[in-house]
């Protein structure tokens, strides 16, 4: 490049051309610029004539509104966050699609952190901050530390089917003991006896409960110490557990309940494909969630569904009161679920 | 309320605080200010003994960088948005995964807009301008006129899975034609002669490439006008379009291609389920998109799978390039899917 003259720069007219301002439009309209914000506001009133007439001065003028230099004014960024992990858990989609949808409703939008791991939390919040996002719906877990530095920002949060015992957070849940208890229930008044769990894993709350929740009724109607597997809620740990479950010494159970619908399927093709067990007339599987692939013929699993839209209609509305109504008190929501019995155990409701 | 004195309004000390500012860490550690900015700046090169010592004053006077205020200077949100319709389709999740996952690693934030149809793009683009984003990512269909919403803007766009022919826009696709035309190969070599395709939606490019990919290829090899029922990629559009096969008067298919794996998998449990057909001793299905459920046992099956991890990568590296280098050229890049051979159909690699 030695002895080449460099072109001058060309700096183009768009690059410096002054940003058109809402005094712009709003001289050009005729109107007060209090009358031009209100136009770009969500939600805001503001009659169709007088927006008619702000939005065609807008559109000659070229002007849009810049949400980021609005909210160094109003202190509100009219973002949220959404922390979830294990995205690609089947569950999952729905819950985000639902949220974002009816963030979108209340002019907000929505910044997506998806965690590998929950011990990704930490380093997860040092990335909300800054965005001084309005406030934050977790669907994943976090530390009494972490909800801390919430208050310490005064940062509302909604815990999305998790919950800190004792700590004054707010929280949308799935009652998991509840069903866990039903489908026990359902599964010892067809005529089971013999039971066996295969668990989530230990750091997930929801999974915890679940196993609790079943253990416990097992115990009141009289069935003692079933074996208790833990996996991690793929698919895969379903199918190898459910192996397990056929290779161990002892007799084989004839109701196998799962923490969640995955699986219960990843069980079911272990037990039929691999050990030609038939469901349910050799065995009984239940699972938990509701979600798609539950319903598919080959599986047609016996589960919970979990009430996804009034769940996450509760995380927005309460996550919107807590920002718009500062100082509003903690609130826990718990929705019961849903029995969808399926051809892939004996139950009676 | 009337005759009672109203309480004094108590302003917490919280709230009038002034904010710190990078100015006051710079020297309370004794160092520049630009040492501070570079500190907080996501990949800017910094000895560690420095990021320490800022760092330590950071914590200690509470100072957080406010990505608001430093994008309306810096001219770059660190946003980009990502426009995905159909979240719940199942292959979506994963390439959202991925997605965030990456761009977070380079820094940048995801906003999320989840299209409930196609026909909201232009109401999702009138929400995305006021936050000034770096770039977008769009696993949507846009017109070219949105397209030129973009360049009026200065906006990077880069297209995942879809592209728009002729238009000068960037993109990352899966080579859909090629993955439809290995499927008919592997098919016709296997022995099959009378084919039928359940196709996706008509507004689907993807499903429209994937259509005549596997048309042209039939009718290279002789194979002529075979059925093609239009479904919406859901589970129950293949269950009821598969049994719609059954019934007509003519000739039923002996090998059925879908536009995606959830067709093929109600398909599967149309004929299996509820015609009592064998796959693959009576009837071969295919799929497409290799998500998760195409390997359960239960199914099983042969499908392209698209290199997600590959072309995340490239989505996101060429947007990244196209926010650093303004005026990059525009590139296509197109990535063949992996045959996943399964027991789904008798097919011959």
């Amino acid at each position: 490049m030695a002895g080449k003259t460099q072109p001058e720069k060309v700096v183009s007219i768009k690059a410096v051309k002054q940003p058109v301002t809402s005094y712009d439009v709003a001289r050009h309209a005729g109107v007060s610029q209090s009358a031009v914000s209100r136009c770009f506001k969500p939600g805001a009133s503001v009659s169709a004539k007088m927006r008619e007439r702000v939005m065609t001065a807008a559109k000659e003028l070229g002007y849009e509104p810049n949400a980021i230099a609005r909210s160094l004014i109003t202190r509100r960024s009219n973002l949220v966050a959404i922390l979830i992990s294990n995205l690609t858990n089947l569950y999952y989609p729905e819950v985000l699609a639902e949220l974002t949808q009816r963030f979108s409703a209340h002019g907000v939008r929505v910044l997506l952190f998806s965690l590998k791991s929950e011990a990704d939390a930490n380093e997860t919040l040092q990335q909300i901050w800054p965005y001084r996002v309005d406030g934050v719906v977790a669907a994943a877990e976090l530390s009494p530390d972490h909800v801390g530095e919430f208050e310490k920002r005064d940062v509302p949060l909604v815990f999305y089917n998790r919950h800190l015992t004792g700590a004054p957070v707010s929280s949308v849940c799935c009652d998991q003991e509840d069903g866990a208890r039903q489908l026990v229930d359902g599964l010892y008044r067809a005529g089971h006896r013999t039971f066996a769990i295969i668990a989530g894993p230990p750091e997930s709350a929801v999974g915890v409960e679940r196993k609790s929740g079943a253990l416990e009724r097992l115990d009141e109607l009289g069935v003692e110490d079933p074996p208790v597997l833990q996996g991690d809620y793929s698919y895969e740990s379903g199918f190898s557990l459910a192996d397990d479950l056929m290779n161990r010494g002892s007799a084989r159970p004839d109701a196998v309940i799962c923490a969640n619908d995955v699986m219960a399927i990843g069980a079911l093709d272990a037990f039929r494909v691999k050990h030609r067990l038939a469901a349910p007339a050799d065995i009984s599987v239940v699972g938990f969630d509701g979600v798609g692939p539950s319903s598919w013929k080959s599986y047609d699993l016996t589960t919970i569904r979990q009430p996804v839209r009034r769940m996450t209609e509760a995380a927005v509305s309460m996550l919107m009161t807590m920002i718009e109504e500062p100082g509003s008190p903690h609130e826990k929501r718990v929705f019961s679920g849903i029995l969808k019995p399926g051809t892939s155990a004996q139950f009676t409701a």
